[in-house]
């Protein structure tokens, strides 16, 4: 795989996408190769099919594995229809979450365990890990006080659970820090936004190739 | 689990539909416990809606794992809706195809490999498997022959595949017998109809709990 496939990951209310915004212009002055953002299901009609399956309110029988399936299966489409093309093409990939969210959401927060989401999410990927994982990393409630704020009119399935959810999904995070220190790279969220900005882009130009980097 | 779990499995065309329908009313006979028959997604609206997304003629470019992904999804839906409680009540629970079919068709069919389908199917069912499984076995062009038959104005994604796919599906269920063989049982489908159908009333009687057995 000749591309660079960066995530973001977080807890709810990290500021994971107002970092990627800010992100993507910077980072385009650092290398010469396009750069893309992307987010699951994002260009791909059978994972957005998916994607209407696991938020349809309606669904309040949906059993926890079948969520972990339905997130794997629309993990898949996308990556194969987005992701590996993208890459292919020696592009720089910024995705807004991919297989940590599930290992921390449906293994954590939903108890499945991690372990076994991870597993699950191998099979999906065939193997593949991004080159890069940056975690915006804070406390549980400031993340949620956030989201209050600035989404209060809107609502869906998952975002109708309690505090000690997100705290077990948090501590999955934390996990996958520990196990993987290479590839996920824990950025503090509760620092000023252009701080959190440069810790990433950082990450990122650490880990661009020599031949992706401007001369 | 207090009740019994069996399912029937076979490469297309090998009569399971037929059988079953038959098989029922003798079965009623032979015991005092509920016999009820079940195919997926039957009976579950969340495994419906993830069907459609797999048999939307429109979706050509859905990958094969994804496939995989959302038939262990469907799956696990009915599984939760529908099988399980069916169990919990000390029914006799008749499934026409089950994991097996995910192993076989994906597996071996679409050349996944078994045990990466087998091991999904079991974060699927959390472990669970049949108490019995007769695997209604033939040559497959025989089987094919009667689809041409019956069908031939009919058409699915799944339905537009080869002969060699056929008999790679064939023998991973020949695999799958051979691994599992106190679980599952074959039949010669190429008997006469009412010679499958009492062999599989024995297989079904042999597994029968003496409670389960009429006085």
């Amino acid at each position: 795989m000749a591309g660079l496939f960066i995530t973001l990951e977080g807890p709810d209310g990290m500021g994971k996408t107002t970092v990627l915004k800010q992100l993507l212009p910077l980072l385009a002055q650092k290398t010469a190769q396009p750069v893309i953002e992307t987010r699951e299901p994002g260009g791909s009609q059978i994972a957005e099919q998916i994607r209407q399956v696991l938020l349809d309110v309606n669904n309040t029988k949906m059993d926890d594995r079948t969520e972990a399936l339905l997130f794997a299966a629309a993990r898949r489409q996308h990556l194969v229809e987005v992701v590996l093309p993208a890459l292919a093409a020696d592009k720089i990939v910024l995705s807004d979450r991919f297989v940590d969210s599930s290992v921390a959401y449906q293994g954590g927060g939903r108890e499945i365990g991690e372990q076994a989401v991870y597993d699950l999410n191998m099979f999906a990927t065939a193997g593949l890990t991004p080159d890069l994982t940056l975690l915006l990393d804070g406390p549980v409630e400031a993340g949620l006080a956030r989201i209050q704020k600035f989404r209060q009119d809107q609502s869906d399935r998952l975002d109708q659970e309690t505090l000690a959810f997100h705290q077990r999904v948090r501590t999955s995070y934390l996990h996958l820090a520990a196990e993987f220190p290479k590839r996920v790279i824990k950025i503090d969220a509760m620092q000023p936004l252009e701080q959190v900005v440069a810790d990433c882009l950082q990450q990122v130009q650490n880990h661009l190739p020599e031949t992706f980097q401007r001369s």
